[in-house]
Parts: C-alpha cells; sequence; structure tokens
C-alpha cells in the first residue's frame, strides 16, 4: 500500500519532491502507526532543504504531526509494566495523538532529568534516521514515552502528563502548534528566565521589584512568535515591569508579528508602562541604547545562524543571558573568551525537550488560544496547504512569502 | 614619601621590576588608603605577566590584599546618608580591611543585582586603570562599596554584609583567600550547581535522590583547589551523592589537590560511595566514560584558554553546564555551533563577583578552616615571600614550582 509524502533527495541541495512511498508498518513492539490529519512545515525544515545539514539519504521530511493510532505493536496492552510509560498500558487503535518533534523513551536518565531532547534513544522525525510526518502516515518508535493522547484522559489526576478535556475543543491546525513551535517558544523563554542570574528579578531580592527587565527577541519566525507569546504570559502573570525589543529584517513577519500582539488583549500586555517595539536589524541596539540599561538582561536568538548569534550579543547587558534555541551548524562560535568573561555572559544552547515541556505550552495554548487559535494573517498558523502543493509551499517558505504551513495530506 | 612596589613594564613582556613609587594618597571623597599587611599573586596576574593582555602602561601589579585603613576621603563619616553602602558611615583609620579584587559602587543596578564584577564604576585592581597591590600602600575607590571591614562589626544583625567574629581569629595569609581564589571558587561551583538544570538533583523531582552526579574540574591552580572544596562543601551539605574527576597537567598541583583532599574530614568527603579522582589531562576522559553516564553534568573550567574549553566540553554530558571562571583572552570560542546545539550545552563565563559572594565565602572558610588554614605543601597558600623577592616568585609561580603565593611588604 502507497501513499503521498515529501521527500527531500540529497543529491541536489533543494531538491524535494511529491512521491508515492510505502504506508509504514509496525518493526517493533513499542512502535505505533499514525495516520496523520496534519502535518507542519518548520524553519528547521529548510535547514536540510538548504543543504546546510549533513545529511546524504533520501528520506520523508516534516516533524510535526496530528492524527490517529492506526496500529499499536505488542507492547501496548493494559497489563504493561508500571515501570514504563504510562501510555503503553492505555493507548489504544483510533486514538486522537500529538507528537513531540522527537522521539523519546521516557525511561532514560535524561528523560527522567526533564533532558527528553537528548535521550539515550532519542531522534528526530524528517530525518534519515526516522522518516518524517509529511505524508498520510508515519510510524513512531517509542511510542508509549513520545506521544500525547487527546482520546485518553488520564485515570489519575496526579499525572503530569494529563491533558486537559477542553483542548480537544481546540482546531487541529492550532494544536499543531504543540509539536514543535509552541513548546520550542516556550523553552528559549523558560531557560531565559528561570536563570539564576534573573532570580532578583523576580523575587524581588534584594533589588525591588520595580525594576524594569528588558528583553531581546531576535527572529520573528513561527518559533519567535510563540516565544513571544509565552514571555509576555509570563512577565504579566509575574507581575514585571518590561521593554521588549522584538528583530526580524522581514517586513512580513514584522507585520504578522505587530497584527499578534494588536490582537492580544490588554490584560495579556501588562502594565501601560511596558513597551513592545518590533524593529528592523539596524534599528534594534538604537532601542536598547535609548533605554538605557546598557542593553537587554536576556536576548532570546530564534534563529539560529551567527549573524543572529552576533546581534543578540551586541543586545545583551553585561552579566546577561543569552537564550538560544535556533537550530545551528557547523559554523565556529563568532564569540571570543574575552568578551564573554568581560561581559560575565551565559549561553543557553540546544533543543527543546518538547516532550517535557509539552503541559506547560498546553496551559499557554488554552490561556491564548484567543491569538493562537487563529488561522491567517494575524495568527501564528499562517496557511493549511494541500500536501500536493507542498513543493510550492517549501518555495514560498524558504522566501519569507508564506508564514508557518499546515499541510492537509487528504486533499 | 616612597614604598616598595612591583611593577610591570608593558615594553617587553614578562618584565617586572621591583621599584620605589609614591605611597598613594587619597584622590576622591570616596578613596581610602591602606596599609597593606599582605597581598598575594595569582593566576591572573600572570596573563598580564605573559603578555596576553593589552596591557600599555607601567603599573603596580595585584589584586589581592588585608591590611589597615591609613587615611580615608570626606565621604567617610557618620552622617554619611543611609542610601549610601553602611560602610561610609562606620569604617574608622585604623580599621583591618579585606578587599574584593574589584572596585564596586554598591549603588548602581548592576551591584543591587549582585553582579558587583560589572557594576558600572567597576575597576581591577593592579591594571594600568588601577594600581595594584603588590605594594606597601595601595589606593581604594569607591572604599564605602568595596571593602570589608574586620574591625567593625555591623550594628545590625541583618545586615548581609556583616562578618562574624570568630573571622578575625584566622590567620592574614588565611584571609587573603578571600580576595579573590576562595569567592570566584565559590562562583564557579555556584554557576553550576544553582542552573535550574541541576535542580531536579537537588530537589528529588521528579528524578529520585539517589542519581549520582559527575563533575569535571579542569585545573588546579589555586582557584581550582578551592573550587573544589567549595563544591564538596555544597554536595556533601545538600546530601547529594557525586563522582568527581580533577584534571590538572601539572604533577606538583595533582599532588597538593591530593594532599588537602586527604586532609579533609570524612564528613566533609560524604558518603563511601562517593568518589574523587586526581587525573592527568588524557587519563580524564576515560573516567568519564568509564562511569558510563555519557559525561559529567557539570564541568568547572578554571583555567582560562581554549584547549581547557576544549576538554571541559568533550568531559559534559549532553545538557550539561560549562561554567568557567578562567579569564579568557581574545581567542575565538573554539566550539561549533552544531555542538552546542546538539549537546544542548549551558555556558557561563566571567568574572566573580567577589562582594556579592563575599559573605558566602567567608562562611565556606570557617567550615573548612582547617584545610584552609594550612599553609605549605597541604595548603592552597603554598608559602609567604618577602615582597622583595617577587620577581623571582613571579618566575617559579608561572612555572608552577610555587603555588599559592603571599606576599610580606614589610620584610
Amino acid at each position: 500500500m502507497d501513499q503521498l509524502a515529501v521527500r527531500l533527495h540529497p543529491s541536489q541541495p533543494l531538491d524535494i519532491r511529491l512521491e508515492a512511498v510505502p504506508i509504514p508498518t509496525i518493526q517493533h513492539p513499542d512502535d505505533a502507526v499514525i495516520k496523520i490529519k496534519f502535518s507542519g512545515l518548520c524553519g528547521s525544515d529548510l535547514h536540510v532543504y538548504r543543504g546546510h545539514e549533513d545529511v546524504n539519504e533520501i528520506h520523508i521530511c516534516g516533524h510535526e504531526f496530528i492524527g490517529h493510532v492506526v496500529a499499536l505493536g505488542s507492547s501496548f496492552h493494559s497489563g504493561s509494566p508500571p515501570s514504563r510509560p504510562a501510555l503503553y498500558a492505555s493507548l489504544k487503535i483510533g486514538d486522537k495523538v500529538i507528537s513531540p518533534f522527537t522521539v523519546s523513551c521516557g525511561e532514560c536518565q535524561y528523560c527522567r532529568l526533564g533532558f527528553t531532547a537528548r535521550c539515550v534513544s532519542s531522534l528526530v522525525f524528517g530525518s534519515p534516521a526516522l522518516q518524517g510526518a509529511q505524508a498520510q502516515y508515519v510510524r513512531v518508535p517509542l511510542a508509549g514515552g513520545t506521544l500525547f493522547s487527546l482520546s485518553t484522559p488520564s485515570t489519575s489526576v496526579d499525572d503530569p502528563l494529563s491533558l486537559p478535556q477542553e483542548l480537544s475543543y481546540l482546531p487541529d491546525p492550532t494544536l499543531l502548534l504543540l509539536a514543535d513551535v509552541l513548546p520550542t517558544g516556550l523553552f528559549v523563554v523558560l531557560q531565559a528566565l528561570t536563570h539564576p542570574k534573573l532570580a532578583p528579578i523576580f523575587t524581588g531580592i534584594p533589588w525591588p521589584r520595580n525594576v524594569v527587565l528588558d528583553v531581546g527577541i531576535v527572529g520573528l519566525g513561527p518559533v519567535g512568535l510563540c516565544a513571544t507569546l509565552a514571555l509576555l504570559d509570563y512577565l504579566v502573570r509575574a507581575d514585571v515591569r518590561h521593554r521588549i525589543v522584538a528583530v526580524d529584517p522581514n517586513e512580513s513577519r514584522r507585520a504578522k508579528m505587530q497584527k499578534i500582539y494588536d490582537a492580544l488583549p490588554g490584560h495579556a500586555r501588562g502594565e501601560s508602562e511596558n513597551e513592545f517595539i518590533i524593529t528592523d536589524i539596524p534599528d534594534a541596539p538604537k532601542v536598547v541604547q535609548a533605554w538605557g540599561q546598557g542593553g537587554c538582561r536576556t536576548v532570546l536568538e530564534v534563529v539560529g545562524n551567527p549573524s543572529a548569534l552576533t546581534l543578540s550579543l551586541s543586545l545583551l547587558a553585561p552579566s546577561g543571558i543569552l537564550s538560544s534555541c535556533g537550530v545551528h551548524q557547523a559554523h565556529q562560535i563568532p564569540f571570543t573568551g574575552r568578551e564573554l568573561y568581560n561581559r560575565n555572559v551565559s549561553l543557553e544552547f540546544g533543543r527543546c525537550s518538547a516532550h517535557s515541556i509539552f503541559v506547560p505550552a498546553v496551559e499557554l495554548l488554552l490561556r491564548r488560544r484567543d491569538v493562537l487559535g487563529a488561522i491567517g494573517e494575524s495568527g501564528v498558523v499562517d496557511r493549511i496547504v494541500p500536501l500536493s502543493d507542498a513543493v510550492r509551499a517549501y518555495e514560498a517558505f524558504e522566501k519569507g512569502v508564506y508564514g508557518k504551513v499546515v499541510f492537509d495530506p487528504w486533499t
């Protein structure tokens, strides 16, 4: 049985093709096969598309999907040992599931410590090691440790992985944000705001609470938009006065950021003294300089290239935190030891542990469903495109003409 | 009036001279002049000595000193406003003082947030901008925000900067450790262990408390010794099982580390399952590999050059924390974006805010006075040398023949 899939042919960069390939089957007792309702096109797909990643095998692209279980391996049964992730005991054929963009076992030390992105068995969907989700079906290894079920509310209220019932009322393209961009946006924010260097600002010890927290965001793609919403949500709920400068060279991305900000209810923006400024790259340092605090206490880098790192460091105050979620490539880090020492820089790099942060991302989605639920010009999801138009959608997304694209593989 | 001082002549690297120079005087109302009892020779003096720093003016070296107040500017009087650091109201001629190695005002936003090393008025002793302490007298700018008094116990028990009375019973060369090496050793430890990524290990949530925390220490100079003592103190008091690999290419440094460890009372090393292994560079990766956890959760880099950074990253587990207090120079950071992303690395760089961390360092000194108070082969302070022998001491310290040197400027 064949299905439709978007495959990268690494012989030439930028060569992606819509092809008929076999429907995946169970290969291991821990596998599940999912019939895909929607899948996403993500900025990090472009790294492969542009030939930046060392990819040398044909594979199906895409790492975001929502769908229904159509096959389960033999590990899935009610007698599954309680030492295993709970989903092995409860997942059933027909259940609606969302997957974080990486596979994680839920059993190794990394998973138990919350670093599911660095699970010893971790794989990323849409890579030569694991076929992706821009298709009609996808095989999920270690599915009991990886997936979240929208059909099986947890039997225990204490289960930290149980999803609230109201989530199932949201449209599927909106729920798809939970696969990567919303958790990753929240991750880059938490990586910054939970850093001990910022504790005095949130606790008021020893500095009074009326300090103004200046924050920079470099990159306003879909993850940057989600990071901005996560940042505002955190700062307003913590009642911390703030000024945010959000930077992107792409005018249409800046316009979308402005529309989303304008659509926020007043209480989601906080006090009127707060500032939110969207700028092109050349104006960003001027904004920060005018604030007069020597730079931003933290800058979120949501791009993944050396010039974004350089811009981020230039906006950062001494003793600041550069929090990065960009998928960086083989380039050398463009900083000297002296500038990092002389400015007491903290740097946070890496992939979001989307499974660990999934439930907080769900809570954020529910609080901001008004904005995150929009599709179109003023939504994080820019448009829904038939999978048969994927080649054209890649081109338009790469040029910045399309924002976040969701594929419907059945039209 | 002249005094004896060690001065660097930057025309030629490695050119330091013992010279007669004028005794400093009050130049600003916030100044104090200190008659030095002892001053220190520190690893970071060697960066200048070796010509790594861009230093182009003759200046007095040294940034560690303990001594007595012999002159005070007009800001020091009982009517000094309460908005200013308390020492402006209480410091008197004759008081015994210790100084952190950097000047800080205690009034700017950086000082108030605890980043005294990045005070807007910060200066480092022993630089062209501020004459150093390898002399008989030193001028201290912003002295009310900078110094700690051993003579004036705070009038308020709530004063977070008050020093315990028992401190004054310790010998002066031991107290001199509080100027830089002990706070900096504690700093590099706290920078690692208070990182939110390690919180699950210390809180037991969600991972059970019986996890073993593997830690690397790269560099066993005086700061590395202090960092090791601070690390053991923290881990034992938190009751966290641990394995530590302490690395240095210099055999005499490794021998001193072993002597200090052997001198620790049993309760300061914790449970017998804990491991403490001292190795040369080539054996360090083998030790970590044999532990089988994929690397150390955190590595403390206490050297300040690219090869120390490279070694540190090689010892680090995915999602680990590289905590650096090394004084890095103009070299490029020897990491690629991809390796930092792919391993979710957190990096902490910079200078210790010694004023902020001074009181916790005092508490550590008092708990470990048995070991930190030793002078000689099994002590952090290796030897006390007349200032008149400073040129020879620099040479021996640079070659690793001498450990931590304390100068007596009056013999």
